[in-house]
């Protein structure tokens, strides 16, 4: 079957694709919660992901895929290959998003899944393996601390037993979240993929970060995947009056979660922790008046590392000087590990793919890390997994309303994922049939 | 009639004292928000409020007082006096609390006016004067950021106009507050006191400090009450994701907050503002997430002095360091200034009397300041006013759930208050008649 490969050839139709993507992206972004201030807000598992998913759907099926709801929520859709029974090569990202974020952050990588499709399906393009194209659930770590449930589920990192264990700002745990929507939380397990019925997958995102647009570069080529540390710290002083307390008689516990935010800012620029990001990005103060000595505090971090001994080093360090800054204030100070993830190094034979197909297409590249999580991070468990980053605006905001990629760039992006799935598709079937 | 003294006996009823005032605090205490955590919420102007007032009307009224709700939402019970045509004198606190407040904090005040009626009453006390009992509205400033709203009002400080201003958390304006609670707010006018009516006013407060209970002294006779600048501080930086966005290229609002709530705490412990003191009660920071990089905070910061123009003077240098952090760290600061209130001297004669009145007793006493804010300092406006402390137990914690006045400390109090009121009623007579 080698002498397949001259039949196919990669039409990046530019134009049509710039349109279908804008298109797509504005679709996305009309499922925000009410009422959630400027962004975009659409929690994992809520009914705006399941009405976000149902659009990515419909609009395959309309192409002529098979689309089905996997048992955690996750959307595949799946165009049959010539030679039956290879392993499949996907690719896909999410639909979720963080309380006020982006239009791209995921989106953009299940916009450029459905363009390739369509790209595929039009062009009646020739390939050997089954090709499908996924939505993962529930990828933003914003609602219940944990990121990636759906991809974890996918890669058998959480179970049916873990569901109940992780709860949201209401109170609503995982479980609870996914009956509300039609998920059976019991039977999630079946949603497990199997490493024999997957040959490859890559995950396009956009790069959150400025690395490419400080470069000038179209195409971000993934090479490891930062680890991430997820650490809850509380502070418990003594409410008090404001006006009633002497400066030398309080115990604050809002002068020392600040002092704990500047330390955690301080180790992530010290001299050893060149490349380590710790950020609070989230502090509730209680009770909260003008007229009140805080007395209890949360603050939630994150710390995150392409060096795995780096990243619990810099945990440990941290939560060493929280621990003494509550002990000299007389303010009681406690910690707790919400989630803990090891840096990933995605494999060699995925990303010499991209970078292959990338480089014969002409464009330029740059082999880099991600700082962020991704699904491919968890998938990469039972799949071997690339991914391509293409460049964010605005200095690399994101899960920000400002979070801008333009257009052409998710093109590029496009037509760089299509040629690498094709590449695929053509050197892994030699593989498999040498 | 100045031969009348004798008649009047000062007769304490420890016992009785002590009885009643355990039943009042523990029956208001019941007036609080449900599941709005530990402590006693029950803000000004809520359908809670006017159930601590209508228990207080119940019960003065059952004693054969006249009771009356004010245009402002404020209750005065009256005891006629025996020389028709005196001016009154009086006594009371408040019944609204902050958020997770305690049992004491204003309700002592009211609790020691009602025991102090009870037992002139019971006693058949003779005196001159018309006596009234009064629980202030809305003293409070956690809901609308202004303290004192029912006081201001009584002393003219605040007006109709006025109430449109303020808004709660909610969004609520005072003036819909009182609408909801059945007070019309365009007539607030009429609450208005008029000096020629008042002799003199005294309120007994818990100290919400530590001093009395350091120096173990159960009386506290206030000469000055500290003033308090109110701001809001905000931070706006640039929302981003915490995986993707290195430390250098950072725009990071809590970071910036948590820097000036260390410089507030700094100003307040510097050698020129022994005194001051500065708390950041109040913080909120948006998205909210833990994987976004804070783009905005809010701080809430009041800042407290006897002293007017180091009181100022903090103000003002705080809001200049606050800019300074944000010009050094690219987050855009901003300063509003919610509420400005001068300490307060209260006047010499009515303190000498609550002393002389204290010393003849044989309680041992101090004269001090007052760090927080009281209605006593708004009606010393029309009124002139002196005030009582109590001793505050748990190092002077209030507005806390863990506030706490012992029993017999406000069985002293009501004493105090007792034979305080009796020597204005006497002497006062004297003064109007020489």
């Amino acid at each position: 079957m080698s002498g397949a490969e001259p039949e196919n050839t990669v039409v990046a139709s530019a134009s049509s694709s710039a349109q279908l993507v804008d298109e797509l992206i504005t679709a996305f972004a009309e499922f925000s919660e009410p009422d959630s201030g400027p962004g975009v807000t659409r929690p994992g598992y809520s009914v705006l992901e399941r009405k976000a998913h149902d659009h990515f759907t419909e609009r395959m099926t309309q192409l002529g895929l098979t689309v089905h709801a996997d048992a955690a929520g996750n959307s595949i859709a799946e165009l049959p290959g010539n030679e039956p029974g290879l392993p499949a090569i996907g690719t896909g990202s999410h639909l979720d998003s963080v309380p006020q974020g982006g239009h791209y952050d995921g989106i953009a990588g299940v916009v450029a899944a459905m363009e390739v499709a369509r790209l595929i399906v039009e062009n009646k393009t020739l390939h050997r393996h089954p090709l499908r194209f996924v939505v993962f659930a529930a990828e933003e770590g914003a609602r219940f601390g944990q990121a990636c449930t759906g991809s974890r589920i996918i890669a058998g990192l959480t179970a049916a037993d873990d569901l109940n264990d992780l709860v949201d700002g209401r109170g609503v745990t995982v479980a609870s979240a996914m009956q509300e929507i039609g998920i059976d939380p019991l039977r999630v397990g079946d949603a497990k993929w199997r490493s024999k019925d997957w040959c490859a997958f890559i995950e396009l995102h956009i790069e959150q970060g400025s690395v490419l647009m400080d470069v000038q570069l179209p195409i971000g080529v993934v090479d490891l995947i930062s680890g991430s540390t997820r650490l809850k710290i509380t502070t418990h002083g003594r409410a008090s009056h404001t006006g009633g307390t002497p400066m030398h008689l309080r115990a604050d516990a809002l002068t020392a979660a600040a002092q704990i935010v500047l330390a955690a800012e301080a180790l992530a620029n010290d001299d050893e922790h060149r490349g380590t990001r710790i950020t609070v990005g989230r502090l509730d103060v209680h009770p909260a008046s003008i007229t009140t000595i805080p007395g209890d505090c949360e603050m939630y971090v994150d710390i995150r590392d392409v060096d795995s001994d780096r990243q619990r080093d810099a945990a440990t360090a941290f939560i060493a000087t929280a621990y003494q800054i509550g002990h000299d204030r007389a303010v009681e100070v406690g910690s707790e590990i919400l989630a803990d993830a090891s840096p990933v190094v995605l494999p060699v034979f995925v990303r010499n793919t991209i970078v292959g197909a990338v480089a014969e297409m002409g464009l330029g590249y740059r082999v880099m890390p991600s700082g962020a999580s991704h699904d491919a991070q968890m998938i990469n468990h039972v799949v071997p997994t690339g991914m391509i980053f293409v460049p964010s605006q605005n200095h690399g905001v994101s899960h920000s309303p400002h979070e801008l990629t333009l257009t052409p760039d998710i093109v590029r992006g496009v037509d760089a994922l299509h040629a690498s799935m094709l590449a695929l598709d053509s050197s892994a079937s030699h593989a498999a049939h040498d």
